[in-house]
């Protein structure tokens, strides 16, 4: 049953009387829910017993904070049908995506779950003492990987679970030993309070200390706000518009003790088209396209946004096939009219840049909150003259680029701003024969995929998903896969330091069986 | 031979009329080299050839990188008596100093060099495709680090070799395989120009792109500010004072592409006396921290700032005899007039804060920018109402801090800010018995001692030179040992990637025979 109100650590509580509703954008009207914002003392009291939280939970063993891990994983799937259906209602989402991605989400916990079971996250590194060494005698060192404090989670708009409450920023903040204060993503309150009370469960269940994890109602920016600029925050995570994150990011750096906010941002997706994939499958890559940047109305940050070919008759070809694959898809209903009408307005602006030109939209009547897709395309030329094409559209829309030739294509890619993915579609034999598209192409993306689309973000050790600014705000993390946990932790060395005294993963018998690197040689081994 | 011209990649230049001398400060007077400052247009022209020199250097293999920077500490050695000489006239340091630190320097870049070619460093994590997976296929994905761009380089000035021009900064950047531009330090800039002529001729040597080092001279805080914003510099490593520091982030975080700004800005490195170490060996720790403060002028930034013990008997004791260890100690030579009069400004406003008392002071004759070391004590309470005494005071300058009981010692730790360092003196069965007093010293240090020193900081792969803010901007980074390379940085992927095209570290049958993360496994086999 939802409430509205917010989780101060297990306790619920509605202190504010200010309110509001989501919304229910197939039906295009409010659902039923009222939610209470937070307020400031709300706000403080999460803090401040995340801070008390942090002093038990960061010295918890890792099965400890694993079984609590299991232990959310099944709590959100105890609320079976009902969570489903607040989701769908208030994302205008299909079902099966809900159910999908509650899947993704119980997955990430879990996966968390082995890691901390596994051990070898925390980079023990050990250098054992050498009295003996001239000039000065060596003293043993042994360094391992230790939270940083509570974090802030702001999730996503479009990921009302697997980005969002017990998303991937949560997931491993809370593996990492760090209390995590969620700032609850408006369009899917409802949803993220289902989700709130599923973790204050199984950390009950679990004897996790209260506050480790706390739920905050937020419409507008205060809420956000406030618990960036907390002192007793130590980091941020944040997946949503460019705007929303720098803000936050300016916040976290002018605070007396600047804290690293970790903003995922969006990004066009740059696709490289080479001749030799339009003349083997150039049909069968423009229906999958046509796909992929429909798929879930376009609302992913790995979107394919821009696709860059070099013009002919092939290119011509394969337009004109994207195009009629593209009209032939179904709109579907978007997460909420603001995006709804983001999507319109962003079409609109680029749609009436000088010198572009339609290649295919949905013609049909569409229903309110809708997308209606478009494709456009614009010579090389005139990309590179006009930032306003850039920019992302975040919805179902792309841009082809057409190059005169490679050499241009080149220049088109080392003017883009950082991405998240990168793409390059031709024959491994032309492949090789483009280093320099390759090298200009990787440095700019975190993902650089060959033959394939970049939407579907594979949660694994393998996996980034982050990239050079703008794309996110610091390229060297990832916040999908099991390194998201570096985000929250930082090293500490033990010097000289007593066995018995040392964590378990610095003890010179390695009880926990983890890799290390001891003396400059990475084994499992006893000392 | 000095002189004074700037490194622009391999090129000399001195574009510039505005010049400036560096200064000896155990006569007393400028030295006799006069130093260009570099113009707008040299920082720029250092900043394009560090940008074009990464287009090349950055896909260089890892033992080429290595052959790069053993010729730079071989070509360090060569300098041979010219270096030691210009060393000890810019810096007032000892000889003996000026050979051990050459010899740290050294022993950093042949560290690194070690760590490329054994290559387990780029963390190389490979999740092989499961086509046959339900719902959906797997695909491939091989991620490994890659470096991030131009790095821009501030020296200490208390290290004129190991974490200035070579330093732990350069060689950790080079390594990674980001072209570095050094923002000499105006205090050895003869020490720098030397350096900055070893490595230019390593690069020609090892066929190193131009552009890969560029050294500029620098004698306010333009060239530094110009280096920070310039769009091609993806990076900054810095190591002084707080105001500086926090300048230089501040300006990062306001650039249109925000970058990493790795601030090491300082310490008082607290030192916890528990009362079993007084009654066993108080007056051993008493002439070994008397020692430690006053060692190479306390121009350390793990000089210990702070002591706090129990109040008693045994305390006193250990105070007296501090005392009067400390007064039989020989002042030595400042860096600079600067630093002189900084510490002298800083041990007046400390000395002069109500309620502090005199331990002991050196009471002798001082020759010109000789520190005469002092120590003062002060009740806790009186320490916790006093934000002043706070405050790092860089020199052989310490503060005795004495609490009423065991509470109020818990009490000071948890109003302590970030540090470096924290030690703890006593016996392991006194500690065990001290855990709550551990738990709050860990979460403020990045290194952590028992029954030691902080002064001295091994250069290792376990070694954490770093800690929360406001020691350093990032506490998730090192600046000295191996791992300082992880700065420069950022996680890549590769999805389906062509066999043929991977780099090395992700090929399939594991060429370079590294440590990978293979499907959730450690292993240096071939997949």
């Amino acid at each position: 049953m939802i409430t509205g109100k917010n989780f101060i650590g297990t306790v619920t509580s509605a202190g504010n009387n200010k309110t509001y509703s989501t919304f229910n954008p197939k039906l295009n009207k409010p659902t039923e829910w009222i939610f209470h914002e937070a307020s400031q003392e709300e706000v403080n009291a999460a803090v401040e017993k995340a801070a008390i939280a942090f002093e038990t939970y960061r010295n918890f063993p890792d099965r400890k904070k694993a079984e609590f891990l299991k232990a959310i994983a099944s709590e959100i799937e105890a609320l079976g049908n009902e969570l489903i259906a607040v989701y769908v209602q208030e994302s205008g989402l299909p079902e099966g995506r809900a159910i999908g991605e509650r899947g993704r989400t119980m997955g990430q916990l879990r996966a968390f779950a082995t890691l901390l079971e596994e051990g070898s996250w925390v980079e023990a590194t050990l250098d054992t003492a050498k009295p003996d060494r001239e000039p000065l005698p060596k003293v043993d060192i042994r360094k391992m990987l230790l939270p940083i404090g509570p974090i802030a989670v702001f999730g996503a708009s479009n990921f009302p679970l697997a980005f969002s409450t017990a998303g991937g920023d949560t997931a491993s903040a809370l593996a990492a030993g760090c209390p995590v204060i969620v700032k609850s993503h408006p369009m899917h309150a409802g949803t993220g309070e289902l989700v709130a009370s599923a973790i204050a469960l199984a950390a009950k269940k679990t004897g996790m200390p209260d506050g480790v994890f706390s739920n905050l109602n937020s419409s507008d920016s205060q809420v956000g706000q406030l618990l960036t600029m907390h002192p007793k925050v130590k980091g941020v995570g944040f997946t949503g518009s460019t705007k929303g994150g720098m803000a936050l990011y300016q916040l976290a750096a002018e605070r007396k003790e600047p804290i690293p906010v970790f903003a995922e941002m969006g990004s066009i997706n740059p696709v490289v088209v080479l001749p030799s994939a339009l003349e083997q499958k150039g049909s069968e890559w423009a229906a999958q396209y046509a796909g992929s940047i429909v798929l879930g109305a376009g609302q992913f940050c790995t979107n394919p946004g821009l696709i860059i070919g070099i013009k002919g008759e092939a290119m011509d070809g394969f337009i004109t096939k994207l195009g009629k694959e593209i009209e032939k898809l179904e709109p579907s209903c978007m997460l909420h009219p603001n995006i709804y009408e983001g999507y319109e307005k962003g079409k609109k602006e680029l749609s009436s840049q000088a010198k572009t030109m339609e290649v295919a939209s949905f013609k049909g009547e569409v229903a309110p909150n809708f997308a209606g897709q478009k494709i456009l395309t614009v010579a090389a030329k005139d990309f590179l003259d006009n930032p306003v094409l850039h920019k992302e559209v975040f919805g179902p829309f792309s841009i082809v680029v057409q190059c005169r030739d490679k050499g241009e294509l080149l220049t088109v890619i080392q003017h883009l701003e950082g991405q998240l993915t990168g793409t390059i579609l031709g024959t491994e034999t032309e492949i090789k024969m483009s280093q320099d598209v390759i090298n200009a192409l990787v440095n700019r993306v975190g993902r650089i995929i060959f033959n394939g689309v970049p939407t579907g973000v594979e949660v694994c050790p393998s996996m980034m998903h982050g990239g050079p600014f703008p794309s996110t705000s610091d390229s060297r993390f990832t916040s999908v896969g099991t390194s998201a946990i570096r985000r929250w932790v930082r090293p500490v060395a033990f010097q000289n330091w007593p066995e018995e005294l040392l964590p378990d993963a610095l003890k010179t018998n390695n009880p926990l069986k983890i890799m290390r690197l001891v003396n400059g040689e990475h084994t499992k081994q006893s000392l």
